[in-house]
């Protein structure tokens, strides 16, 4: 489809997008969710047909991760970069768990004359979207009382709840490898837990995932060991988005029972949510020992589970054996990144390239945060940008 | 007062800035301040009515930064985004007290393609100021050889001596607390010493602060205890300010004497000027014990004056019981970030947002030290970006 | 010359430049090496002349520094922002030698909207180039299956085999020095290997320069203590080029003997050859204890080469005792950046701001492999910019 139908379709969408913060999938409407996947459409065409939608001839965007991360920090500096704006990052060093007073301050202290706040904060449960909203609420102080000239947008790029800009670009992937949204109904998605030989990855990509899946109609299988439950509450609104949107919502323990006939299979490690608590709670009291206890004790309970992996031969279960495998990326490829781990070789070689493409529309769903974010008619500018037609490389 | 308005102003005003490196308020002629606080003022007012006063199509802006800082890093980079530059820091990773050769070739190594270098050096006494001329110096060879372009310019952001950037943006502050710099004339404001867990906190806040402020006309009082002495030159200096400018400086040892009707307030730590002396020594001959003594020695004498804390009962001896506290940012607040600190919860929190403002106009304060120091005619540029008009936000 | 003249200059030659990496000058015509010269002469004279040739309106340029690295650091910054390109760095905390799976993951993963990638890997014989086509073959790759919206070019900011940037800055510095690229005919240029303190210096800057001088006429003259080697092949290459381009090429481990007559004297240090295939095992065994008698019995042997130092008396051999100095920076100068050294302070002196010069074509240099990857006809798009003269400050 080209451009100018897109806008069209943007355009007759009713969002609520401007000036809000984007921190969770299920805080917005659908109309909201498809605004964002038709803007990034947007924006990713234009850059392929070397139209520049640059909107901000300067301003910052500021980043604080407070985990590691190549794929979000390049994603997101990709989506500022594509807008006009630079990154500044907000290195850390202090303490992890930084609350109140030190927030607030800080949160105005670097903007001035800043555009967005991207935070990374997924390492203690109950914790990382709790502190993006402390950063929120300090930034509508600033800007209520004159400190600030304008609210500067707040970006989840993963807190301990969801992975809003993963979800969304898979969500994009499944659109474009499906053909439409309306396509994905009564489609059979499995996300399943797999083995990992690393420990206390976060839970917010299979919490996006099922979260976000269930509300397009799709068939959406949640598939774990037992133990390692995802946080109660966003478990409850995957069945609730489930039943509401005519789609269906099951959770097992068996991954090959789970995979039969699947359409899409996204098998990912996680550490499971009673873990993630007592790692917290230790990680609060400074407690070193505790820690390294619990890892072992995490990591011994992992290895009962190694065939939880997913293989050619549980391929062969999916529909017609070829179920689109997806992963966030980076994966734990048996033979290839680990000795044993989430995927088998051969399996992921098949896919590599797909979820590559997967992983390339994270910019795009980035920069239509922003964008939306930053204009109240989103469908109008990008209208202008489109009829000025500015190259991005010129002459 | 309007942009127009204010560009007339700055039209007035006889400047000796232009290819003049910013290090010290004191080598500047009053009117070089009173244009850098217009040229921020308009800086500040083009960035919120959404015109965008970019001057530079490319260009770095390189920081040197070789004490830690959030705020100042973010000031630094917020004031080069806006006018077009883009940040390249320096790491320096090696010894900090590097001087001659190494320093010579550097300068010229980072300034290839560079319009401004930023430096914060501000750790050892005698030593900061020295190292921003020598890199001033080997940019003049440089300049003069052919081996740069054009010759960058040099932004003080922070030194042994001074905090030009601060203390101008304090200045900026006061100005349109009181309405003009007029208004200050006869406002009494109090520098004191405050009593901080910390150790070894520089004196360039409190010497720039005396140096700049009595050259107003206002009642100047310095206050602290006992042996805290700043830098003598620089207190006579301050000396030799006010009686020129029509005000008062008086160096006292009690803070509640001190702040008796009292406009302003700014309760602050710093270490005593023959600490820093000895510690700059023993940093020389890399004498770690030494260290570890004298910073047991600093703590031990500084826990003597816990009662140099602004509380709410010295609050109410102030001018209406009601002086306008002043803050570099961040405070040592007790109960809040700190057991026992320079302020009182309860009286920080009262002009917490005012504290936020005064920091708010570094960006600007910066961005006018750059702009001036580029264009002989501020006025004339500033009003050929405001006809023009472009807007920062497009579309 | 002005840069009208250049262009047409530019526009006679015939280079395969376009689209493809620059990851050693021995894989580039004539053509294209004298393309580069004369972009980056004409990028350098615009700059001079406040023409901004900024061809990107947004776009990366990652930067993957595998070794420290200053001076490389800001010319590829600068260069990239001349032409409209922000940095973005690729932190590699983890293993140095890491091939295969994740490299081609992460070279996508990071380039999703990026121009370009400069890599700097120069710790490990015969892994940095292959480390460097490795990426580049990624990129093919991810180009060919529609991951990428366009192929970055690869930039070799420093490998294992050759130094490009730093030998075509050089190669710039003599055209300059003396008139053109024909006066280099029959000079006589000395290739020397000096003592220095440290230990494991790269061989690719002496590779670099007799493999590129030998080209155009010159007579390359490599000097070394006996034992200490450079790649065979490469040398191999330097005899048949000086044999094509009617130059000669000599090997000597004579260092006064070698100088005689020199127009230009090129003395640094390098590790030997057996020494940095020794190394190369020994980190990929992880064996720090051999490493460490390595390094012992190699500062050892480089010991027994004090007198391989450049001092005023042996400058007096030169060609009217007085050949052109040359270094890459820094240089190690006896009584000022170490005790004993490659150069005796009196001697680099005379020379220091030639070797400043000899340095600011670097960012010129990698413009210049930009623009000519990415411009099919670079000398049209310079004549675009050229009358379309933006300037690069404004107003």
């Amino acid at each position: 489809m080209n451009i100018k139908d897109r806008i069209t379709i943007l355009n007759n969408l009713e969002t609520k997008l401007f000036k809000n913060d984007f921190l969770l999938t299920w805080e917005k409407s659908d109309d909201d969710l498809k605004a964002i996947l038709e803007i990034a459409t947007i924006l990713k065409q234009m850059r392929e047909e070397n139209i520049s939608p640059r909107v901000f001839d300067t301003g910052l965007a500021v980043s604080i991760f407070r985990d590691n991360s190549t794929r979000t920090r390049f994603s997101y500096a990709s989506a500022a970069n594509l807008l006009g704006l630079v990154i500044q990052d907000m290195d850390e060093t202090k303490s992890q768990i930084a609350h109140g007073e030190t927030v607030r301050e800080t949160a105005n202290m670097i903007s001035f004359l800043t555009d967005f706040i991207g935070i990374r904060d997924d390492m203690y449960l109950g914790e990382g979207n709790k502190y993006m909203r402390e950063v929120a609420s300090a930034l509508d102080e600033g800007f209520e009382k004159n400190v600030l000239p304008s609210r500067p947008g707040v970006v989840n790029l993963q807190c301990d709840m969801d992975h809003p800009t993963q979800s969304m670009a898979d969500l994009l992937h499944l659109k474009n490898e499906f053909g439409s949204l309306e396509a994905l109904r009564g489609k059979k998605i499995v996300m399943s837990w797999a083995y990992s030989p690393s420990y206390g990855k976060p839970m917010s990509v299979p919490q996006g995932i099922i979260a976000l899946m269930t509300r397009f109609g799709m068939n959406v299988e949640l598939a774990y060991p037992e133990g390692y439950d995802l946080i109660p509450e966003i478990v409850e609104l995957a069945a609730k988005n489930a039943k509401e949107s005519g789609g269906s919502f099951n959770v097992g323990h068996d991954m090959e029972d789970a995979i039969k006939d699947a359409d899409i299979v996204y098998p990912k490690s996680w550490a499971p949510y009673h873990i993630m608590e007592q790692r917290t709670q230790l990680l609060k009291n400074k407690d070193a020992k505790g820690l390294a206890e619990l890892e072992q004790l995490a990591l011994l309970n992992n290895a009962k589970f190694k065939n939880w992996e997913y293989t050619e031969e549980k391929r062969k279960l999916t529909k017609n054996g070829d179920a689109l495998y997806m992963h966030c990326l980076p994966a734990d490829i048996s033979g290839v990144s680990c000795k044993e781990g989430e995927v088998e070789g051969d399996v992921f070689e098949k896919y590599r390239i797909k979820t590559y493409h997967e992983a390339g529309y994270k910019p795009y769903i980035i920069a239509a945060m922003m964008f939306a974010n930053k204009f109240e008619k989103p469908a109008q500018v990008l209208q202008s940008i489109f009829e000025k037609g500015l190259k991005r490389v010129r002459y």
